[in-house]
């Protein structure tokens, strides 16, 4: 079964990513790219790297016959495109904010903008595969995971859902490669300026992700769950790494958290548990759908620390988006994904 | 079909990619790893990245049942390997220096150790798919060329073989990612030596890849060429970049040079000829099996610049040599290494 | 007045900046250099950026008439080398880890090698020079703190001095450039290893700075203070950045941690307190010899966040060893190290 | 003595620079910051790492009671801004390329815009230090070199005046770091457009350094010199490394060349002449003035290969800009500028 694919927003990393992606996808018949400022330019053009394609983007003031329609665009912007009418036609998976806070209350207070699909937004599904998959199966709209918040979770998950971790104890310190913040150009991501540096950002919990991190933890734990989340810009193209800290619950040792990652993540295949001293980095996972996943205890602290490595255009963001794609058409969940990471790249 | 693989010297760069590349081979079967230093270990042990699979590296001291071999050994040692017996049971792809240069003498010259299988050498075809692909098709054993020489010969060989510019007057600039210089340990590749840095090497005509590129571009001239050709290390992984120059004959000019390059490579798949403002980069076609070539001609000094650009490990590497076994045993040529180049990546 | 100083391994990252500070020096009138691997050689051999100097490296066989000798060794190494009668003659500033614990059986115990100048370790001062300096001014041997200690604690030393934070909700997360690593040869800091990725390493509590930055938090605070603390490669050359977190005590909020830092820094020349909207970056300091520092308070969970960048070759080692002997010599604290920091660099 | 120095355009990044080289020069007063997009503002506000200094920004409305004015302008700015009145009362230093080339029209060719000054423009001395010194020391007017055109010339200017190179044969193949585009926001210097890539640009004889380079290197042979100059983009904050090629004259040979620089160079502080195994990196350069200048004979082909490396942001533009103040004052050559390079940064 083939079928065609939309993508809204194609001129931007995200969007070129899942061109990419979904250009040798088994269950991809066509692609279409729609973008407002690159309209009518041959997509090799925008990314030398398709020149090779007959790929074009098209304005988008219409679109049609999709299958599947992926939004790659601004937050704010992808609640004002969504309809019930366009969600009879097609499914969509927005890959921005607009559909991940399921209260849009939290979402107009982090976000500072008006939602407009309030109706829309309770059938909302949350796509962070491993954790939702059953109900990604049957959704019609997919909230696509951001990229520190699909690290910062699949770490945290099982130890609060196994009541492992004191709730209050938690400091999520992530570290990304500067492809996280787009294509868009400003002052802030010149070339001189993220070289051979590391920079701290939004410190004292005012990153958008906060909210949606604390929304999967606190599902988990079946209690509120607040954490503070520190992101940082790293020299580097692609990867996220998140060091995650908590205080052991009582009684709690090494054994009993490796056997929660395992128990969670054992049948999961784009879940990767390392052996005791292959602690995740980002290059081991660069240009694939996995997550790395590790952990130590600091015995003299009784804390855990846990860290967790994807690639933030893949499963932060891409990937993870095929990945729904496949369950929600009943694919091969690893169909057009199944990438080996490539190292050194 | 599917046929069986080996790759002997699989803890390398190249022998990673190349697992990496028939891991998913619609035509590979089966991998045998083999390599002394890794001998017994899995291979995700060796490189991180595989962690996810079940592959294990073999000594290597018997080598049986492989349709195809792969020898990713330092000069002087696959000479040493390669035997009448091998080759009448398995077809061999070297992807080192031993059986690129058909005279043992300039071999012996330019790599200072003795050639061990002059009566072998003979039937050895010269792997540069789009060049020798007849040849490669009949072919027991391919040497597989260097990464610098594919990114040169395939700028300069179009313009030799039409007598566009003159034999005496070329130069080779090319800078390298790193990854060119595999995985052993030496204080010249640490990360602070070389981040932060641009390093010429070998250079007044000292690189080993001299003879090979000469070989080739004489054949194309029909005369003895001769080249200066300049190494430079870049700070990055991975890439090639040439900049090719010569003095044009007279009369010549751009559109001979376009029409040149056009005649010559305009089927093929994996050379991507750049429009006039789109020079080639490395990161348009990193992670993927493309060169991309590009030119432009300086009026006021009769040269042209010839700008190919590459992925060392992939088009210079592993990639080709992928292509080649594909050539050889008649499979799709583009199966397993159509890749769109990622990026940023 | 102008001082003959040595230093002994002057062939490591540590040495040659403290080489490259003292050579432009006004109170220092020679230098001498000792290293066994080089022993005889131009310094300009193991150090080209020196080409121009007829600066030689002497094998220290024997040592004399240096008025204070910079130690930069192995661990285990100093405390071998140092002797009371060396003392009698020499100051001695110590810039590896031999005399930094003042408890020999933790750094027996953290450093798994025998201490063998228990008998003098009592006298050797800790030389955070902002924090030590009365002492500093007497002593006679200095034992400079690591780059990650020196990063961590004048994040944290005012705000335990103060009891403003829970002293058991302490964690520090630290990112470091390569330099960090040394010049040694392995395959951990092979270019195509680093480049590209973020790689945490130690975790768990297991790195040597931990007892280093307790011993001074405990001093501060005046009881036993622990701290889980995590180093991260960051893929530059230069550069710490320390990333604190703590839940602050009861009451205290963000005009507290703000007058702590003020009123314990308001006077140091090398510590630069940043505003609000100004965190410290690594690139801000590169370079130079401060400590820029900057903190949020994250009022949902009521946690401070600091953060502290410094360059870890000159505040992380050579620069503050430099200043610790403008200390013990009198002479102005900024001599030879009141270097703007450079950028874009 | 002391002089009070302006730098117009102080927030470039040869403005910042310079700034910070003239902040420490024991010759230098005073220093006033201009800079229209900037007035009024703080310096450590443009630049965090001047957080420490009382810097301020002015509008440079009226410039008044300068020594000696930096001008760090666009071309055709600084043509607008440099009058007689302004020279009768101060030394100007342009570090654009308004004075650069001799003759205006060339000037307006090559750049696209009138030239305004051009009754000054035969006052202007070309700044190259080693080269002009003497019509340096009594000029009003310098235009200091481009970057690019320091490394190129320093190269070849010995073989040329000494005839040893064929003037016909001259191939620059020069690579440099990011930080020569400025600071200016643009897609081209992003992050991730330039991080893990080589790029080519103004390939084909297009750069507007080559008519300055060709007008020394004409002065220096005595007849007009024609070259092909192709720049690259490398991934690294600082640097310029030129690849020079040319055919020797006949009966030229290694000998010749060094015996060129050396009677040339011998006695010039900046310029290092590299030994046979140890040709210029950047590396070995950073953070100074020094030009680092090696070369090998590829007695194959009878061509010379000339490796020069530079700071381009110092001696490639504030450096030399403050070498050419202290010959024009009287100062020390080396007063301000006597940087030992740094390695690693």
């Amino acid at each position: 079964m083939k079928i065609r694919a939309g993508i809204v927003g194609a001129t931007g990393y995200a969007g070129s990513e899942l061109t990419r992606i979904l250009s040798r996808h088994p269950n991809i018949g066509e692609i279409a790219l729609y973008g407002r400022s690159a309209a009518g330019k041959h997509y090799g053009c925008v990314y030398q790297n398709f020149s090779h394609t007959n790929l074009c983007v098209e304005d988008g003031e219409e679109i049609h016959d999709c299958d599947v329609l992926f939004l790659c665009l601004p937050h704010g912007i992808a609640s004002k495109t969504v309809t019930n009418e366009m969600l009879d036609k097609t499914k969509v998976i927005d890959l921005g904010a607009d559909f991940r806070l399921s209260d849009w209350r939290v979402y107009e207070q982090w976000y500072a903008v008006e939602h407009y699909a309030k109706d829309i937004l309770p059938e909302a599904v949350y796509g962070l595969s491993e954790i939702n998959r059953g109900k990604i199966k049957d959704a019609r709209l997919v909230a696509n995971p951001g990229c520190y918040t699909t690290a910062a979770i699949t770490a945290l998950y099982p130890l609060l859902k196994h009541k492992l971790i004191d709730k209050d104890s938690i400091v999520i310190d992530a570290k990304s490669g500067v492809s996280g913040a787009g294509r868009g150009v400003s002052g802030d991501v010149l070339y001189c300026e993220l070289n051979e540096n590391i920079k701290p950002y939004k410190i004292g919990g005012e990153h958008r992700h906060t909210p949606e991190i604390e929304q999967a933890l606190s599902f988990a734990y079946g209690e509120n769950v607040t954490v503070t989340f520190t992101p940082h810009l790293v020299p580097m193209n692609r990867g996220i790494l998140a060091t995650s800290y908590a205080k052991l619950e009582h009684g709690v040792g090494a054994a009993d958290i490796k056997s929660a990652y395992h128990s969670f993540y054992g049948e999961e295949y784009f879940i990767r548990l390392t052996h005791d001293n292959c602690m995740p980095q980002t290059k081991w996972v660069k240009g694939s759908n996995f997550v790395d996943i590790g952990f130590a205890v600091d015995e003299r602290t009784n804390r855990v620390v846990a860290i967790s490595a994807l690639d933030n255009l893949i499963k932060g963001a891409a990937g993870q988006a095929t990945q729904n794609m496949n369950i929600m058409f009943g694919f091969n969940e690893k169909a057009g994904i199944d990438f080996i990471p490539a190292f050194p790249v």
